[in-house]
């Protein structure tokens, strides 16, 4: 079967294997203004996936959509001091609307901490009301001089939570409870993708922030992207917007808020985390499409054989589609690598005369021939070990590449291929300065058992330090 | 049962009872930058209901979803004469980023014609690439200065399909079946809303098309509201941005276009088609929550049935929530009539003894008592005939509100309180016109069957005539 590799290999030039694979996937392309992003079908279908997976556990976790305004007045930033610092030179301004020149500027929403804060002091009255759980799915922008597809785009898609509590300890556990059920199990379950959970040095926070935590993927080329990020917003939030609430004996109290995101960002840390040199290698859990039928030959009885085999397929559950295209069968099989699809069913001739098609792995390629009887359950069980394998192969790879270091000088050495793990206490703000020479950083601190610590104040904590996306 | 009613009636004041429902039913807010608004959990739930059946019909259609920026460079827009001349006192524009100011100021979407035309010039090579069928959920702003919630906001959510075909046949038919089995399917369907179906006149089509096809319904007070916009865009579009295509001949060809949009103003046609001077009146079909369990009193015995009723209902396919809340009985009946939800289950000690409970409809407030052992059934019976009486409910009230009139003088007066239908050559230019003196217009045109006709140069073409919103 010929497979010409149309792909940059990664070992070559990781960052071009990237742009050719969103690329001919025909997962996006560059917007006409400068840092967007086209989302084409493919790319989307796969968004949606991962939206529906994260939605339907948000809404588990109690918390309900509403949707805010894209326009935010420019005074609002201006409210909480740090929220400003954090955002100006990413923000994108409309001063002419209407057929005139606008009285007050209003700034494309960057994230919106800033209105919600201000409908949340609306809607609060007493601790009845609390805690106020809500969501938003929405497009964000912040301007990227040095924009990626996916990665880095002046305009993203997103969901970013926003909750309101009556105490710290009932934001800080809702909080964790999010990473945790939300983000974590959706990377994990869904994406096959292994975490590193731990929270953000100071000089990494979000800005306005106590405290954010932040789950950790390696890429295939041994970088770091961090794929979630959750925030305890303290009371800061609350005292620039006036979110009080009358408490149980009725005084007026502040409010402790929390802000939780991920990110169209997800979808490259997808591509980085599986991808090989034939292209995206998609989990099955989140494929749109989780098998392929192909016809080794446009004959007659092969077309009836595929259209049965797809029938059993979607009768099984399996998320199947039927290659009806003409045109060379090598180059077809080429396109649905790169495509990532988990199983490929060629029907053939030879094989149909035996009663059987060759069922192909897209991760480690593997074949085998049930007999058309037996497709749809062979294919359901191949489909759970293939979820099951690149998780442990993914994990393998990072534990592999992940070195347990006792200095800044062998973190920044081990970071050149993979991610270093060392006691924080050896880094502090001089090892950042010295790490960020070389653009490596402090992705998060955990404690020594790689569970999530409370604060970064805590002792023993280690830090794992990579470059990153 | 105590029931005060909250809402401006309908009779008294139409305009203000609207506002009355959208904020009592904690549906929306105004935003803080003018014309904006902030979609609260409850109007959010009932959009994403509308999205998924929309969405549905979409996919059945074949058409698959992508993503566009939000930014658009200003150019694009004088490439299409008409569509900029259409839209330009409403656009928002962006004239500074990153720092500093543009050397292109960059439009905020006010719908995706030209930069999709630009992609699918690009992606679009032979008549194989052809029909692409294309459809977007997103946000879009056209700048109003006199807005009102979900009808009118400077800010809305929409979808908007694009498709490119090799021939204006395949084009015209293609966003026929787009108008009636994805709009008018849903809006009978699922919003229990009678529709006119026909095209607009040439004064009132899009920016750019040649002929543009409208859903319009029948409010309450009997102005109409476009519920839904499906477009032939001819060659203007593909000439404007070169989408051209090899034919079977080898030949360069251009394509024909169309687009189709429907948005949040549906949420508002909703409100008004079958609100009533308790609020909301949600078809089951749609509703979010089907149905309420009401404990009449807090009691052990009351808290438990309460627990069972709900997982009946749910096990028999009902969305279901128990209201847990305390105080007032009567007010909290008052509240879930405001919200519209379709039925109430009110359980109480008295019907427990003879282990009934009491079902309540929210359109025609009917009352029964069935047992708790058939609840499931019963009410998946009432939910049926509930959704099939309000469109048939509503049927009536628009056809009795439409009256035939053989004279524009005669079609104005006719639409003070509903619509008129009279022979579209009694009226024309000048009649449009004249109707305009009272903010009359013509929302349609169709065959005196009231089918949907290919142009408005057809013989015998008769048009619905009201003041709209």
């Amino acid at each position: 079967m010929a497979s010409p590799n149309v792909l940059t290999p990664q070992a070559q030039d990781f960052p071009r294997w990237y742009q050719d694979v969103v690329a001919k996937a025909e997962m996006a392309d560059n917007g006409p203004v400068r840092g967007t992003m086209v989302i084409r079908p493919y790319g989307y279908a796969i968004w949606e996936r991962i939206q529906s997976g994260i939605d339907e556990r948000i809404k588990e976790a109690g918390a309900q959509n509403a949707y805010f305004p894209l326009f935010i007045p420019e005074s609002y930033f201006s409210r909480e001091a740090q929220h400003i610092e954090g955002f100006s030179p990413e923000l994108a301004v409309v001063t002419y609307a209407g057929g005139e020149e606008l009285a007050e500027p209003v700034v494309v929403r960057p994230t919106s901490e800033t209105v919600i804060g201000e409908f949340m002091a609306k809607w609060i009255q007493s601790y009845r009301d609390l805690p106020l759980l809500l969501n938003q799915w929405a497009n964000v922008v912040r301007w990227e001089l040095r924009p990626r597809l996916f990665l880095r785009s002046s305009e993203f898609l997103w969901q970013e939570g926003h909750t309101a509590h009556a105490s710290s300890e009932d934001a800080s556990q809702y909080v964790k409870m999010i990473h945790a059920n939300v983000y974590n199990d959706f990377l994990v379950k869904v994406l096959a993708i292994p975490t590193y959970l731990g929270i953000k040095p100071p000089s990494e926070r979000f800005a306005g922030a106590i405290n954010s935590m932040t789950a950790e993927g390696m890429m295939r080329d041994g970088k770091a992207l961090q794929l979630a990020t959750s925030h305890e917003l303290g009371q800061n939030f609350a005292r620039a917007f006036d979110i009080y609430f009358q408490n149980e004996e009725g005084q007026a109290a502040l409010c402790h808020t929390t802000s939780w995101g991920s990110s169209t960002r997800i979808v490259g840390g997808l591509i980085m985390a599986h991808g090989d040199d034939k292209g995206l290698v998609l989990p099955p859990n989140l494929a749109p499409t989780q098998a392929v039928v192909i016809a080794v030959r446009d004959e007659a009885e092969v077309n009836e054989a595929c259209k049965r085999a797809a029938r059993d397929l979607k009768a099984s559950g399996v998320r199947v589609v039927v290659d009806r295209a003409r045109g060379s069968f090598g180059r077809r099989v080429t396109d649905w690598e790169i495509k990532g699809v988990p199983l490929r069913v060629e029907v053939g001739p030879r094989d149909l005369a035996q009663g059987v098609v060759t069922v192909v792995r897209r991760d480690n390629g593997q074949k085998s021939s049930p007999t058309l009887e037996a497709l749809g359950a062979h294919a359901t069980a191949q489909l759970a070990a293939m979820q099951q394998e690149m998780f442990e192969g993914a994990l393998k790879f990072r534990d592999d590449a992940t070195h347990d270091v006792s200095s800044v000088a062998e973190a920044m050495e081990a970071a050149q291929d993979g991610f270093a793990r060392l006691a924080w206490d050896l880094v502090g703000s001089d090892g950042e300065a010295q790490l960020k020479t070389d653009a490596i950083t402090v992705r998060c601190l955990q404690r020594a058992d790689g569970s999530m610590p409370t604060s970064d104040t805590e002792e023993n904590l280690v830090c794992i330090v990579a470059k990153s996306y």
